[in-house]
């Protein structure tokens, strides 16, 4: 299937059926969002999964009761960093110059550079560049997710605090930014499957300098 | 090709040829960008396609001088809109209705909150959360490139404000938020295509609740 056809397949999902999903497909999706590409490489984001039906209940909770959350086989939780600082840069490079065999001394000055840019950013502005980085990978996953004709929905909708109270995200520097449960369709509870997709209008969504 | 292997074959492509992509190659990522799921389905961006000569120059100029700008085929630039209006989210949902063939009686209470929502941001706050739905279209391009063997530079490494006096994005209310060169690489002259691509450990970037 072509991204196109797979892209024009895919829904918003409201109403799971609770089938699970194979492993084989999740870790597709996990690798793909994994491989995304983000600012300077630093990878600020990690992702949360969560099959555990007792923690899917108290996540529906905190996400104005969305059954999809607790439906889903596997619940997604994308989760930025919540600031850069320079351990959490500096390792980046160490070890991607230890991946490349290269030493340290390689781009001591890169580095520094990239340490100097990050962390001069106020935790507010740190914290919206690398959610920007996590919606690159959020991106990548729901293509990967239609492509393997896994169903997901990709939700703003849910307290962030509450949930990183929930999970202890803020203890380990993180705060959650948006969340993908995968599943698949319950298409005959689901009032939005059979909805026609609509997008704006091709021609007013490109604009061309030729 | 598998979406794993095509992401693992991209890489930020620093040095390209100035061979031409096929229309019906850029047809099918800007298809897929335009597919990519929104919040509330409201589509807050617009990618521009530059391939004039003389303006990649000029938006070169404002890019640090990277030569992926004036070496690519098509230059793609993902704009989000500068806040939300009333006009626009509206304008929004009146489009989807008539695609749906519904009558704009059938969504009031729901069309008025999606206003109240969205028109209670600052601009700031609105282009924010706008420009993170740009970037998952910007991750659904970024894909389907590589699913196309077509090379691409993500690029937040421009002055957005000096872009956006250069195109008059402004008068648009949109502002420039990424640039993604697409084109092929120039292996023998890009320092990045032999190095080892590198990602942050697997068992570091998915953390799992079971």
């Amino acid at each position: 299937m072509s991204t196109i056809d797979a892209l024009k397949w895919r829904y918003a999902t409201k109403k799971m059926s609770g089938e699970k999903v194979s492993q084989d497909k999740i870790d597709q999706i996990l690798a793909a969002a994994h491989l995304a590409p983000t600012s300077s490489g630093l990878q600020p984001f990690k992702i949360i999964v969560v099959t555990n039906p007792e923690l899917k209940e108290k996540i529906k909770a905190v996400s104005y009761g969305q059954s999809q959350i607790t439906d889903s086989s596997h619940l997604l939780i994308f989760a930025a960093w919540d600031s850069y600082t320079e351990e959490r840069v500096r390792a980046v490079y160490t070890h991607a110059n230890k991946e490349r065999g290269l030493p340290d001394s390689a781009n001591v000055d890169f580095v520094n550079q990239m340490v100097a840019v990050f962390t001069a950013k106020t935790p507010e502005e740190s914290y919206q560049h690398a959610a920007k980085q996590a919606y690159i990978g959020f991106g990548v996953a729901i293509t990967e997710a239609a492509l393997l004709k896994v169903d997901a929905t990709p939700m703003e909708g849910f307290d962030p605090a509450a949930l990183d109270e929930l999970l202890g995200l803020r203890a380990l520097g993180l705060r959650s930014t948006t969340l993908l449960p995968l599943g698949y369709r319950d298409a005959a509870g689901d009032w939005l499957v059979n909805l026609k997709k609509v997008r704006t209008p091709l021609e007013d969504f490109v604009i061309t300098f030729s």
